[in-house]
């Protein structure tokens, strides 16, 4: 503490430092197709087949050749000579009449396109009359549009989601390869923190706090597929501590903390994790946030987190959750940030790169929560987003910002 | 079909429908707040206590009167008196020194700052010097700041996320208090679905196709909170039609099916459910989407959406999730959209309002998914968000849109 303070780390070499450690997970599993929403795709998946498998109808209607209405006068009907149902082969179209068909059933060879029922009209003697004529291709899905033959569908590395599942589905794999979960290790440090539940808020001694980090960083562990096991809260001896953290490293990818890892001399864990294996004490220049420690205690990796609530949940989100994807070979790590304009302003900047607690409002503007203290965890509850703004900028209002979305933080 | 076409019915006039059905489940659960992620809160959360309890520093550093400051000559040191680590109780700050302190450590009586120790320097008397003199209040988060006490912290109706159950925790929740999860009973239907697995790509019949919407359906009825029973393909007779549904209706809260719903006459469900309980067909001035079915079976609400996987994803985001989430009493049904710039032009309007699966470019604009077809399940895959483009809209390059992250229409 009697150093010059030293420069602070810009988050996006933190985040390279942090990521060139991050050594894909070795393991695939197979994993049912319902099972993998959310799962990392370890291969490329090709298809078999083609999407359709063969021209079809999109609408419910009538299949004929465009060339037949053509022909007769105006208002001439055509016979119905088969029905298609979807599911049932089609026969080859006669000349001069239409087939009666339905969505997905395939279209009669010598049809060239669907007329939707409502533009039909069926006369008494069952023939129909086409009321809009067709252009050749109308309501017709081509064989393969979907998806071509040994085309690669999803590429590894994806992150599946249901739609993308779906999509595998389509091609009939009822499992699919993703990378293993990772195993997470969560340890809470800080004398003063109780647990919910075990001390009534009416007899909470002076000084202490509800161990609120714990539970966003249990909650965001399982959203990003980790299996976790609690640790619970550090021990407050060294040789206990160290014993702690041996145990944890050796079955666990990743032992994560929160608490600790400040310049601070009151932490248990910076000295045990440096006993054991090794400890790099970071100043990160983002705001909240800035103390991050990354480290190994025998094959796992270690990362600290500040412990301030807001600076704990917002340096997951900008750090942990990119490594963890890592981990697990996702190639997408980070959110696209969407230019939105601020209806508020920001005069005074800090040296820090910043990410401010918003919330879109009704007029398509960015309100900001009022207490942006890095105690605060209303605020992170009250944003649906942050505003990524770069060091030193003040905000005017209307001035367009960068806004990052937390539901595609918390993804 | 020898209607005329009928008047095609907006989304919004749909959605207001459906939510007028929607009565909010009346059965509360109490989970353990690291099991309420994503679960909808039943009660107000009004906190027994302010958070945080005393003042406290927000850094490592030392706790100090600024007017000791003002008086020595500059460079004057303070000796430390106390040391004060989070958890502890401090005395009193005797006049003229200053209280080593961490973050999280309660403030002693009479300082009015906090100085980081990286602004201080250690003399050799173990005295400091403050290199940076304070302005009072710095670095103290004061009592209350985060939660004020009988402040409603969380209100009925939100959908918790992992930073909302960390605030419960914080204010000592260990339980919460949330709505049922809503019992869904899955059922698909068409005669040319194939389930993944069961048979070989190679081996496909003529006409058969993959069944890919039960992937997605699942999964998003997941992430809602559901808890989904899986009915599988709806048998191929009347009877056994209606006895599914109505065992069905026994148990759940919604039975939902995708296909049988189109104005074609190759529909078992259809007649069964008018036969049991009574049902209503829309068409919704939506693309893709449009057919769509509400109505009861006994107790349970019926939803049919439509077959084609493009049709029946979107149609699911838009009414289906608002819908559940109602059911659970949530307040917030609709993700908001964002103005965004479209990299694409669209110059065919069309008189439906349109969803277009677009994905966020790194210039901060939106490209186009080429096919947009109904039929097309890769383009909501590939896909991060949707163009919610009113009926009769052009888009030409540049011009600012809606765009709908899929993000949060999936969460």
């Amino acid at each position: 503490m009697n150093r010059p303070r030293a420069p602070l780390m810009p988050l996006d070499d933190a985040l390279a430092q942090l990521l060139a450690q991050a050594q894909p997970l070795a393991e695939v599993e197979q994993v049912s197709t319902f099972d993998a929403d959310s799962r990392v795709l370890a291969q490329d998946l090709v298809s078999a087949l083609q999407v359709p498998a063969h021209d079809n109808s999109a609408m419910d209607g009538y299949a004929l050749r465009c060339a037949d209405l053509a022909r007769p006068a105006e208002g001439a009907s055509l016979p119905v000579s088969q029905r298609v149902a979807a599911g049932s082969p089609a026969l080859p179209l006669q000349p001069g009449t239409a087939a009666r068909i339905f969505t997905g059933a395939p279209i009669p060879l010598g049809a060239d396109a669907v007329v939707m029922q409502e533009d039909c009209e069926v006369q008494p003697d069952q023939s129909i009359r086409v009321l809009r004529p067709p252009q050749p291709g109308q309501w017709l899905r081509r064989a393969g549009e979907d998806v071509a033959k040994d085309a690669v569908v999803l590429s590894k590395g994806e992150r599946l989601t249901p739609a993308s599942t779906a999509l595998a589905a389509s091609i009939g794999m009822d499992q699919l390869p993703v990378a293993r979960r990772p195993r997470v290790a969560l340890f809470s440090t800080g004398d003063e923190l109780v647990m919910p539940g075990e001390v009534a808020p009416q007899n909470m001694r002076p000084g202490a706090i509800y161990n609120s980090n714990r539970f966003f960083l249990r909650a965001l562990l399982q959203r990003l597929g980790c299996v976790v096991t609690d640790y619970g809260i550090v021990p407050d001896q060294r040789a206990a501590t160290e014993h702690a953290l041996r145990d944890a490293s050796q079955a666990h990818d990743l032992i994560l903390t929160s608490g600790g890892v400040s310049v601070g001399e009151e932490d248990h864990v910076k000295p045990a994790v440096q006993a054991l294996g090794q400890l790099n004490l970071w100043q990160i220049a983002i705001k909240p946030g800035k103390p991050f420690a990354y480290g190994r205690v025998g094959g796992a990796h270690f990362i600290g987190l500040p412990g301030n609530p807001v600076s704990s949940y917002i340096t997951f989100l900008l750090l942990v959750r990119p490594f963890l994807l890592s981990l697990q070979g996702a190639t997408q790590l980070v959110p696209q940030a969407m230019a939105l304009p601020a209806h508020f302003a920001w005069p005074r900047a800090d040296q820090r790169r910043e990410f401010l607690r918003v919330r879109r409002n009704a007029a398509g503007g960015l309100d900001l929560f009022a207490n942006q203290s890095s105690g605060v965890l209303t605020s992170a509850a009250w944003g649906d987003g942050v505003v990524d703004n770069p060091p030193g900028q003040t905000i005017a209002h209307g001035d367009m910002v960068r806004f990052i979305s937390l539901a595609e933080l918390q993804a």
